[in-house]
């Protein structure tokens, strides 16, 4: 039986509710076809997220671990490409630290690619019929942060662990307070999970097709 | 009892499903409190549409009609301002009619304005946790010719009617064609429309509350 | 010789500058063909604004008049095709009045068309190489209410007298302090308005040609 | 005398002209305080891009090169932070390829940080009045393949190098033929390198201030 972590985040940045931690709550024990899912929620904080998800991935030794986190105001499930080796936080977190151009891993690689089949992701979240993405950049707040760190730990780790972050719309109750911005129903995001879930396992070699960006 | 006429357009520009009509049909029938919803479709065609929804207040005299219509790339439930007497099509309409700078109504008023309690609509979406916004253009396509029509017949007609348009975002499975786009669950989409059907009933005078836009 | 009345405002909304007054005082005495043009700065107050306009045009008897606004984050000339009846202030404006739904003239049509050429003026700016479009909303701040003010007065006056409004960028420096905004050169903005000033005259009857939007 | 190596494309995607290539050849021979700048033109084309870019360097022996590359829609002078080591394009490049998750130095790193003052450029560009930010990502396609290109030679090279890569938005008559676009003027791109290039070289550490974003 294979353990699949999903994490997501406590709300941040003034908001009550995080459709990350929604999302990946309502999955939790959800089993199916040699596989189950454990949710578990990470502090918003630069350092003490990345020690949450350590613990967890040591408890659990996850085969595949999917960090979620809010994006707010992108409009679809946005599976991302890669993580890089900074913070330069725009906000403060929610122990009112703001880093500034600190590498997460001092001495570490650059960047890394997530090892979830992006690509199959998105083709199977279009198929049936939610709105998804490439995304070339998780920025440089807590969710990169949790990202390299994530990926750094599965580098270096003896167990093989595939890994990756998608990031999510706000929920339409969040949107309701930010005029402008996009949303998307729980339901959506929480079945766009489990499909990210299911093509995460049924594919081994990630499908070549366009996902990138002009710029 | 009162009768509500709700009217969503058939699909267009390519699509094969409109938001619009996929929202006022599943509320067709539906009665509370002394009214009862009657939906019926438009087709997205230059006059002919307007015809339609003539015959429709004619043989149903509704105390309220709230035209709807598809917004692609809109984010949220944009309950329209005004009504200006012109079409200019940016693309064909279903009969490959491209009107550019015609007069709706020759020798009619410039504008009017929706006698639906735009603000309040607004602030019962918000309540209710949707997406909502009040908007200060419908456009110059099959949408704000149905709302000008209306709004002219309404003005015209013996009988008192109040009378206005929203617009609403894609599916979700629409935006999956449509990277970048917006969407919005159907069921918050008919939510939304409850929200403002009750709302207009229950409103006289319309709230004064800031729902303008600086430019 | 006819007279060209261009109107800009002062600053408002905690600038220090604004590109609508630096574009029309630079063409303050331009004179050519038969014309020459007078420049005058409104203030961004409502009620105010409308009192200067009808001095200025009491005065001058202007053949034509086009009023100028700041159209904070717009990334083009948009030459705006129809004024409403209506102030809807999402801020204050410079005397700290914040009016809601308020008839710019009690009892007055709810909308005037501008009586410029919009589509001929948008045509040879972009031949000119210089971005530009028609817009179907020129917002509910002061610059909708001049508009108004002023094509009520065209309307109601007894010369004839062309007006309208045209909504252009920040300028880059106050771009500079608002990351995402787009901005256009000052150069290119008074050039802009050369050109539709030369367009105006030139045409009697505006080109048909499409410069609709679908929503 | 230093030498500062500037490059630019060649136009593409439909293109005739190329705001990267218009600007850096207007400061080719641009000399003054110890320095001299060689502006150079790259084919848009993956590989031969990086060919011209290893030849320039070669013969130039440059102590700076500022790679620079049109962002259709970008609206300020976006100073990359990272390249990553993958093309995927969205369109063919100008020798009909079209690369889809391909390394770009099959077993490089996964990304290389620019070694431009990123933050200080940014800070006095603004200072300077010029709309400008850090980027987070440079894309997939032909500018971040030279980007990461020019990176990977920096980093292997054995005379110190500094690198970087700067985005820049469409000419205003780019922009008058995609409605919705921002733009810049020319003139202001010009200034603007040139007080990257200045910056650059009076800055030994970068400034450590807020450029993130938060995803």
């Amino acid at each position: 039986m294979k353990t699949i972590l999903l994490t997501g985040f406590e709300p941040f940045n003034q908001e009550t509710i995080n459709p990350a931690w929604e999302t990946v709550r309502a999955l939790d024990g959800w089993s199916e076809d040699g596989f189950r899912v454990v949710a578990r929620q990470l502090p918003c904080v630069f350092g003490e997220a990345n020690e949450a998800m350590a613990q967890a991935v040591a408890e659990l030794h996850p085969a595949v671990v999917i960090a979620v986190g809010q994006a707010g105001g992108r409009c679809d499930l946005s599976v991302e490409r890669v993580a890089i080796n900074v913070d330069d936080a725009p906000i403060r977190d929610n122990r009112q630290q703001q880093l500034v151009d600190e590498a997460i891993v001092p001495g570490g690689p650059a960047a890394y690619f997530s090892t979830l089949p992006i690509k199959a992701i998105v083709g199977a979240l279009r198929e049936a019929g939610l709105p998804a993405s490439v995304s070339q950049t998780a920025g440089t707040f807590v969710c990169n942060h949790v990202f390299y760190g994530l990926m750094h730990a599965a580098a270096k780790g003896r167990r093989a662990m595939r890994a990756g972050f998608i990031h999510i719309p706000y929920l339409p109750q969040q949107a309701a307070a930010h005029p402008g911005a996009a949303s998307m129903a729980l339901a959506d995001m929480i079945e766009g999970l489990r499909i990210a879930v299911r093509t995460t396992l049924a594919t081994v070699a990630d499908v070549r097709v366009q996902g990138g960006a002009m710029q």
